[in-house]
Order: structure tokens, then sequence, then C-alpha cells
């Protein structure tokens, strides 16, 4: 398997085609992967946003309220705004906000980036990124990039673990999850492992490569790697009902 | 950034030196890094056991019994009694074990594996996968092979996402994860990511090339990949105080 970076992929701005950008810079293969990390998706989408397009509700003005009374932290209720609107359940609301987005990925601030955004003071992730991978994916087929999957990614931090890895939020053309349910091992025993997040793997792979700042490379081709013959799944975000934690999280309040 | 499987490494039986039979069969450089599945540590360090080596506890038994009356799901008490001895915490205890191992990794069942393990009922994971990982390096070294980075990684599945990936839980020769407090992004404007999990997400990629069962390569050597110029952190597991998904399953029972 190997991965690498798209050079030199400029600045995108709103309207601009990543399909047309990595093809003009990128020789792609049948059977190749690219991943998109989503701040250049969403740059395309024009999905930037600024503080006073989110006029403050009750509910935001309470929860930077208590963040601020609870945590000493300053909170700008209109960013609190910002994530409720993106948002279909917040999970945590204080001392941080952490909520699921409208198309079931759970992050802090419904991955709204404050960072990296020249003239805007937002950056809202894809609004449906599994289309936007979609979209890319027959942007390429239009240029005659035939087979190749996209992978739409973001890196957040997660539960028990520290630090942030790249995960995938949106794909087009593989499944999400090899399902090795039923396979043996060397010995003839089924497996342990039962369904492997490989969308998921392929974003932390390509975030090694992609990297940050000045230097980064949002588009990463991997090439040499197969789905393989398994079942797949399309399954990535897991519901309440299947999910013990977030059970868990609706019965409780932070409390210093 | 390339990842190759190291081919026909035999069936690891205890005693056997993972570094010796890494480095006939893989011309490792340096700056490699070389991720090894625990299932072929463990193996070598003799970590298998049998149910009868567990006498049941109340607290076993108890576990047991309620999973069986609450989920209707047979769970051999032994199996209980093992988990709880191989770990310092339950964060849940009904209706599967979620376990924090003494080393500090989070995982289902202390990360004990039944299906994996010929001869024997389980297969523990190492006592101390970082002392694992260190022993790898000073082997290779031994042999004259110089700055190699090695990654001792489990699969297990996480909150909010479906199925599993690959993760780090034990690593020598670099840091855990890369520091970009500080960095700026193209712009010039502080980053939004703040530490990345680089031994995560290595494994993560590893275990795309790695597999599962009888075609299944447990060692991986990662080339043209760098840790970089950055500021390193060797905490890879969250503490209690670090987690408010810790926090909360504290607070928590799960109640049908």
């Amino acid at each position: 398997m190997e991965l690498n970076g798209v050079a030199e992929l400029p600045e995108i701005r709103p309207g601009d085609d990543i399909a047309a950008l990595v093809a003009d810079r990128a020789a792609l293969e049948p059977g190749d992967v690219l991943t998109v990390a989503s701040t250049i998706v969403s740059k395309a989408e024009g999905r930037t946003a600024d503080l006073e397009e989110y006029p403050v509700s009750g509910r935001a003005q309470e929860i930077a309220d208590r963040i601020e009374e609870i945590a000493g932290e300053e909170k700008d209720p209109r960013f609190a705004q910002a994530i409720i609107e993106e948002s279909s359940e917040l999970l945590i609301d204080c001392p941080f906000l952490l909520a699921e987005t409208r198309f079931g990925h759970i992050c802090p601030n419904a991955g709204i980036d404050r960072s990296n955004v020249p003239g805007h003071d937002l950056l809202l992730l894809p609004k449906r990124p599994t289309e936007s991978a979609e979209r890319i994916r027959t942007g390429l087929e239009e240029r005659g990039i035939e087979d190749v999957a996209v992978v739409v990614t973001d890196t957040c931090g997660r539960p028990f673990r520290h630090g942030q890895t790249g995960v995938a939020i949106g794909w087009a053309g593989m499944p999400a999850s090899r399902d090795w349910r039923g396979e043996l091992d060397r010995d003839g025993h089924e497996l342990g492992v039962t369904v492997q997040s490989v969308v998921d793997e392929l974003a932390a792979a390509a975030n090694l490569v992609t990297g940050e700042g000045a230097g980064g490379t949002p588009a990463v081709v991997v090439r040499d790697w197969e789905f393989g013959d398994h079942e797949g799944s399309e399954e990535l975000f897991r519901s309440v009902e299947d999910d013990l934690i977030r059970q868990a999280l609706r019965e409780w309040r932070f409390d210093e």
C-alpha cells in the first residue's frame, strides 16, 4: 500500500471543482482511493459563515453562561448557536460541546473550524459529506477516471485516548466497513474481529501524509490497497440504540 | 509513505524472538516504523491462559449472572474473572465488559482474545506493551538495525462509530503524538488541530495491510514516513480526570 499527497493544490475557493483540481495534479488509476480533507470540500462548497449570522437563542446563551461559570472559559454564545444549528443532538453541553452533526458524525463543536477560514469566522463541515464524496467521484468519472473510491475526512479527538486522528465522514465507491464475520483464522477458528472500519483506517493513514499547516496536502492518493472479497457495510455512525456511551451521556450532566 | 506486510512469518510460539523473525524476512531501514500485532507479541510472551486458571470471585459471578439476566447472553464467569484480573477498572460491566487494562488501554473484555489461541482458551494482551515494543526495538538494534520505531497494535471498537480499527497499545523509538500547538496554517492562523495521535494512525494504516485470518500479516513495515520537526508527547491513554466520558460512565449503570 502506498500513500502520496497531491502536490500543489491551490487555496480552495467557493465553486472550485475538487475533482478537476486533483485530476490535473495526480495520475489516478483504477482501484485508487482518494482521500480529501473536509476543510477543502467545505471551502469548495462555500460552507463558510460569520458569527453575526447566528442570533443567539435562549439555549445558546444558557450554554455559554454555564461554560463560563463552571469552566471559567469564555464561550461566544453565537458560536454555541452555530453548533446547535449544525447539530441534531448535543451529547455534552458543558464544559465543552460534543455534538452529533445532522449527518451522524459525533465530534466537538459539530466540527466547526475557527482556525482555517480566511475572510470568515467559521468553516462548517460539508452538509452531506457522502454526497460530496459522490460528486467528486462523479467528477473524476467525467474526466475518464473510473473506479476511484473517495473518502472525505475530518480529524477529531475521541474518548479514552489522547489526541486526534483522521476519520471518515463521507465515502463513495466503496463500503465503509469490511465484515469478517464467518471468516476463519489460520487455525480454522472463527475470527474475533468482526467489522473493520476501513474508511476510518484510510482516513487515519492519509492524515499521516496530510499533515497540517502551511505544508499540508489535503488530498492523498492511496494505491495498491484493496477492499478485497468481503461483505461490506455502509454503517459508520452509531445510533443511540447501538451505543451505551451515548445512553450514559443522556443521563449525565457535568458538575464541577 | 509505503506499507508492506512482512511475509511468511511462522505461527508464533512462546519464547520466539519477534525481532529476529522479522529481521530475517524484511530489509528494515533506518527511519522505518515496524508495527506488530499484539496477538503475536502475546504468543511470543506466553500470554495464553485457560479458563480453569480463574477461580470465580463473587463479583465475577454477579457480573455473569446479571449479563445473563438482563442481556440474555451466557457469560462464562471464569471469563469475567479473567477480565477482572487483567483490569484496573471496569467502565461498563453489563451488558458487556468494557475494561481499562493495567497499562491504561480501554477496550472490551480487557482485550482478551478467545479466537486466536491454538491449544488454549484465552490470549491475554501483552502485560506491558511499551516494554514489548522496546524489547523488539532493542532486538533489532542487536542485529545492527538502527533507528526503527516499533508500534504494538490491537484492534478494537470505539464509542460513536461502528466497527473496529487498529490502535497502538505500545510504542518505542518515537513519541505517541505530534503536538502542533503554536504552529501556523497556510494563512498564518494558529492550527485548530492540536495533538495528532500518530501511533494510532500508524496502527490504523497497518491494519489495512495486516488483514485478519489465514492470509494475515501481523507485522507491517511503514517506510518514507517521518515524525518530523514537532514537539512530541508520550501520553496516549486518558486518565479519568481527562475524560468526561469516563466520568459519565462512573455515574451510570445499564438498565434494560
